[in-house]
């Protein structure tokens, strides 16, 4: 845990907050903070600051967090799209979205996903909150990645992800990463712009109808490398080589 | 399971070899293959093939392997340097780094690597072995990285890191990941060589004195970008954004 992550659940008054899981075990245990002590927090969705620990006991901690010194930490400018991935998997890319800043996170259906999986609770957002402030803790970041589900790939596509290109900095670059193109990604990379859409196939690939359908919607396909990656690997290559495309492009 | 890894122990005879742990499970429950079938095998530190299911028990599966059609895929030209991790984090880099190809991994200690991990089971070769192997098995490889233990940081870097310059090409890149520069890997990389030793941290980083005398050895740091992560991230994100700026570079 690199920053402990506060929630409104944990507020007890206008400055005190009380935590009882595993961050109250982080902050005994791990960080072995006393009375008096100040350590960093941050709130979901909001600023990052000092608290002063109020009370350690073995149940609890008690902190008064009155000293916000940070706005929140904005958000990549990227929104990603996944074949919902097998419940493990998922967990893991709720945490990599998390702590790498993801915008939002956008679960599709596609021909080589397992209809189990969309009935697995994993999908409700009470079930993802954890790996999300997970990530959040790791990160060092505040805000939480907006996650959807989305049942049926075509109308998400054709309907749903125009709602997506609705920023202000204009229609975000469109790419999908690709095991069967040499394009690396600074030869698709070619507007000034911080909005992208990536997205990332399910195991197996995506079949050749919904690669088709991406590409007539202006995606541009790009290899990550010569590799056969896991989902969760593709995700964080992908993150990785567009921030890195990104600063050049963008200064 | 995107390909059946096979080692000395499986063979029988000169062209038969029997499979009785998940990789008879694969086969059976998500690969369905009867006797006649044929799949997709390669023998660790050799030539990937085809062979023909033979017989299939509850316990155990036997096929014949004769018809090798491509020679072992070459490995990346990168060696890794890593601040032994935690053994739940040793797990993902060892798999990672099968499956992405890396040529040696060498973990070392450094000042904030807690003492402890040095005792693991884990830093022995054979309890490592079957996590390079379900790398290798993701990644549709067949080399085995090299994986090295260095118990004094210093000596590491002053005298066994010279033996990594040995290869024909040339001496390689030496990179270093770093949280506090913004200097991005394409800055760095202005030597046209495929050869790339690459350092990532422990959690926590690395000390002053241990920056200073890699410095001192010709590394140059990089950032991965705005992120606060996880090593095994880390790696994933190191070993991307190098193949993409190495791909530029020598074409």
């Amino acid at each position: 845990m690199n920053l402990i992550i506060l929630t409104d659940n944990d507020r007890v008054d206008e400055h005190n907050y009380v935590v009882r899981d595993q961050r109250a075990e982080h902050i005994r245990m791990i960080l072995k903070l006393k009375e008096g002590d100040t350590l960093e927090t941050g709130l979901v969705n909001g600023p990052i600051g000092n608290a002063v620990v109020a009370r350690v006991t073995p149940d609890e901690v008690l902190m008064q967090c009155s000293r916000w010194t940070q706005a929140a930490p904005p958000a990549l400018e990227i929104d990603l799209i996944c074949a919902l991935p097998r419940p493990q998997t998922l967990k893991k890319i709720l945490i990599t979205s998390a702590m790498m800043g993801v915008r939002s996170l956008h679960l599709i259906r596609a021909n080589r996903v397992e209809k189990s999986y969309f009935q697995s609770p994993l999908i409700q957002p009470e079930h993802q909150l954890s790996f999300l402030l997970e990530g959040l803790s790791q990160g060092k970041l505040t805000r939480l990645p907006l996650v959807q589900v989305h049942d049926r790939f075509r109308r998400f596509f054709e309907e749903e992800l125009t709602l997506l290109s609705d920023v202000p900095s204009g229609p975000p670059l469109r790419l999908l990463c690709s095991p069967v193109t040499a394009v690396t990604i600074d030869s698709v990379y070619v507007r000034s712009t911080r909005e992208v859409t990536v997205a990332v196939g399910p195991e197996g690939g995506w079949v050749p109808f919904e690669v088709d359908l991406m590409l007539a919607l202006g995606f541009r396909s790009f290899t990550l490398g010569p590799w056969t990656l896991r989902v969760e690997h593709a995700v964080t290559a992908a993150l990785a080589q567009i921030e890195l495309v990104r600063a050049k492009m963008t200064g």
